[in-house]
C-alpha cells in the first residue's frame, strides 16, 4: 500500500537530511570555517521542494534511489548557494531566511561569498563522481542540463533580469520570463535529472516525448510555486514565513499581486494547477507522487 | 621547424581570444548586461598562463587542439570568476586590474556576484557539452577534476585559508598551504586536463605515472608563480603591473616577501623552476613548451 504524501514526504525530508550531511565536507574538514559554513547554509532548512520533485519523478521512471539522491543534492546546493548570494547586501540585503540569520549576517560577506561558489561547484564535483547513469554520455548530458539550469540563461539570469526590473514596470510576459528563468529553471532540471536517474533501468527507458511532459509539469509547477510565493510574501506576516514579508512590494519589485491583484493571481495558480496534472495523463498512477507534490505547491496555506 | 617561444605563445593566446570570444555568450543575447559583463570580465585581459598550461601539456601527449580549447577556456572562466569575486569590496576591494577598471566598478556588485557565479557555472557547461575525451566516463572524471580544484578544497578554500590569515603571523608551511589552494590548484587543473584531453589518442595514452610527473611540474611552477607575484608586487610600481602595487603589505597579508626577505624568495622560485623542469625529464624535446613556460613564469621581469 501506498504511504499518504505526508508520510512519504517527511520520510524523504528525513533521509535527504541525512544524504546532504553525508555528502557536504564535514565540520572539522579544512578550512572549517568555509565547510562549516556552507553546512549551516544548507542544512536543517527549507521544505526540500526541488529534491522531493526530483524524488517523484526518479520513482516514476523506477530510477535507483541513490542516483537520485546524488541529482537531488546537486540541485538543492545549488539552490542553496543562490539563497546566500542572493541574501547578501548588494542584493537583496536580507538578513533572516527559514528563521535563521542569513548566512553573511552569521558569518561574514567574504564567507558568505565563498560558501556559494564553494556549494555551486560542489554540485558539479558530485555529477562528476558519482555514477548516475549506466551510460557516462547521458550522465555528461545531465553536467550540460544543470549548468544550463544554474547559469546566465537560466537561474542566474532570471536573477538578473530582476535586478534590471526594479522600480519598473513590467508587463505580464516580462515577469513570466523572469522567473521561469529565476526559479523556473531549477525546479525543472530537478525534475528532469531525477527522471535521467531511471533513463537506463530495466523497467524501460523514459522516451524524449515523456521528458518533455515531466518538463511542461515543471514549467506550471515552477511558475505556480512563484506565484503562490507573491500572493503568501503579500498575504502572510514575518513570523509566519520566517522571512521579512511584504518586502518585495517594499523594495518597489514587480510581483504576480501588484501586477494582477491577489485574486486574479490566486486564479492563475490554480490554472497552472490543473496544466501540470494534465501534462502527467499518460503516466497513470506512477505520477502520484508528482500530482501531490503539485497540490502541496499551489495549495499550502491560501 | 619549431616556432619559437614567444611566437608559439603569442599565437596561441591570440587564437584563444578568438575561441574564448565564441564560446562566451554574445552580447546581445539576452540578459545582455550580464553577458556584457560576462564578457568584459574574461576577454582582452591577462597572459593566459593557465590556457597556454593547457596547450602545452595538450601538445605533449599529441591531443586534438579543438578539446583542449574546451578545457582551456573552463579554466581559464573559472580563474576569470575568481578574480571577479576577489575583487569585490568584501573580499580584496580592488578597483583595478589587468589596468581596467574592475567588474564591479565597471558594472555594478550585483552584476558582478552573477557575472563570478555564471562564469563559474558556464565552465562545467562547456565540459558537458562538448567532447573532450573518446571516453565519456574519463570526460566525467575531468569534471571532478575541475571542480575540485575549483571548490572548498581547492582555489575556494585558498580564498578562505586567505581571508582566515589576515593580520595573522603565518609560517612558511601555512603560507605555502595557502598558495597550493588558492592559485596551485587551477593551474594544476589546466595542465591535467590539457593532458587528459589526449588521453585516448592513438598517439599513445599518458600513463597515470605521466599524470604524477605533470602534476609534480605543475605544482612546483603554481608555487614558483606565486612566489614571483610576491617579489613582483614587493618591487613594481603600479604603472608596470596595472594593479595596485604593495597592496598586500598594506593590507597586513602574509607574503614570501614578507615572511623570507626578497633575495631568499627570488631564491626559493628559482629551486622550484628547477624541480619543475626536473619534473619532466622523461618527456624528453615533447616537453620543450612545458619547460619554456616553467621559464616564462619565473624569469619574467625579476
Amino acid at each position: 500500500m501506498r504511504a499518504d504524501f505526508a508520510s512519504w514526504s517527511s520520510a524523504h525530508q528525513a533521509r535527504f537530511e541525512e544524504v546532504l550531511s553525508g555528502l557536504l565536507p564535514q565540520a572539522g574538514v579544512a578550512p572549517q570555517r568555509l565547510h562549516q559554513a556552507m553546512r549551516y547554509a544548507v542544512l536543517d532548512g527549507g521544505k526540500r521542494v526541488r529534491p522531493l520533485l526530483a524524488f517523484a519523478a526518479g520513482e516514476l521512471v523506477g530510477a535507483e534511489e541513490s542516483r537520485v539522491n546524488i541529482a537531488a543534492a546537486a540541485v538543492e546546493v545549488i539552490h542553496a548557494y543562490s539563497l546566500v548570494h542572493d541574501d547578501m547586501p548588494c542584493m537583496d540585503n536580507d538578513v533572516l531566511r527559514r528563521g535563521k540569520p542569513t548566512c553573511h549576517v552569521q558569518y561574514d560577506e567574504a564567507t558568505a561569498l565563498l560558501v556559494g561558489d564553494s556549494l555551486l561547484t560542489l554540485a558539479f564535483q558530485w555529477l562528476g563522481e558519482h555514477r548516475l547513469n549506466d551510460d557516462a554520455a547521458q550522465q555528461l548530458e545531465m553536467v550540460k542540463l544543470l549548468a544550463v539550469a544554474a547559469g546566465s540563461r537560466g537561474m542566474a539570469g532570471g536573477q538578473a533580469i530582476d535586478l534590471a526590473s526594479v522600480g519598473r514596470t513590467l508587463s505580464l510576459p516580462e515577469l513570466e520570463n523572469m522567473h521561469i528563468h529565476k526559479t523556473g529553471a531549477l525546479i525543472r532540471a530537478a525534475i528532469l535529472l531525477g527522471a535521467r536517474c531511471g533513463s537506463d533501468t530495466r523497467r524501460g527507458a523514459v522516451t524524449a516525448a515523456q521528458l518533455d511532459k515531466l518538463d511542461h509539469y515543471g514549467k506550471c509547477v515552477g511558475l505556480a510555486f512563484q506565484v503562490v510565493d507573491d500572493v503568501l510574501d503579500f498575504a502572510a506576516d514575518t513570523a509566519t514565513l520566517g522571512k521579512t514579508a511584504g518586502k518585495d512590494a517594499d523594495n518597489d519589485k514587480p510581483t504576480y499581486v501588484t501586477l494582477l491583484g491577489v485574486e486574479a493571481a490566486r486564479d492563475m495558480a490554480q490554472h497552472l494547477h490543473g496544466e501540470a496534472i494534465a501534462a502527467l495523463a499518460e503516466f497513470g498512477d506512477a505520477a502520484q507522487r508528482l500530482r501531490e507534490l503539485a497540490d502541496f505547491i499551489v495549495l499550502r496555506k491560501f
